[in-house]
């Protein structure tokens, strides 16, 4: 098969470039791409579990754990127990998070911007949403209907 | 950011979906996705440089050594002196290799049709097309223009 219409070739080169791209603009501000995405769910829903956070990041709970264990060594993030639930963690932001916020979202946008500046708007919304539909990408429900009864 | 707009997460996510469904489906045939890589590129192309399928595959050259030492080890592949340049290594494919082109290449087709299969002819090629931009993947000259001066 030409290796251009292979989905698999061009979606592990395409990510490949897209993420050290991403690696490269958010280290000055101390965090690697999966660190803003635990960051940025935190931002959008708040407080979670390292679970929920790991289904939406789809790595498995053992390596959540240790992305969580260095963002928690920085500051960024802490572990407390659920005022709702005392056998339950919560991840919530911290302060050092909150800090960098304006300057990581200001980054993700023009990032965002960026690599997609030369598509027109219909070829953007199509990209997305095929994207969304091969990555199983639902639009989310609020936090506080998960994992709930 | 509401995660769907952002470009890294979707090619991540995705990315990691395509491949964990071609790694599940390689494996019976004995190779990884990466491995595919090396072999479609060999098929294709005829005998060529480490180097060059690093390029192809946006791997560092220390890791391709690995790949290849594994591939080497299983028969897939041998690394021979180049009759016209004795400086320099080719990779080529071997019989073992061979052995199972047909059903590598049936299952890669499969798994192409029924990943996109939902998508119409135009948004495949919207896609397939944004992912080369992306990944600035380019139609490819034959092996032989490649690297000689």
């Amino acid at each position: 098969m030409k290796f251009q219409n292979c989905i698999n070739y061009l979606l592990t080169i395409s990510q490949h470039e897209v993420f050290q791209n991403f690696f490269a603009r958010l280290s000055p501000m101390g965090i690697t791409p999966g660190q803003y995405g635990v960051l940025n769910y935190l931002w959008e829903k708040g407080p979670t579990t390292p679970k929920e956070i790991a289904r939406y990041l789809r790595l498995e709970n053992s390596t959540i754990s240790g992305v969580l264990d260095r963002m928690q060594r920085r500051g960024l993030i802490d572990r407390v127990v659920d005022p709702n639930n005392r056998r339950s963690i919560l991840v919530v932001a911290m302060p050092a998070a909150q800090a960098i916020k304006d300057d990581v979202l200001k980054t993700v946008d023009e990032l965002n911007l960026e690599i997609l500046q030369d598509f027109t708007p219909e070829e953007k919304e199509v990209l997305m949403k095929a994207l969304c539909r091969i990555g199983r990408i639902e639009d989310e429900e609020p936090n506080e209907n998960r994992g709930r009864p």
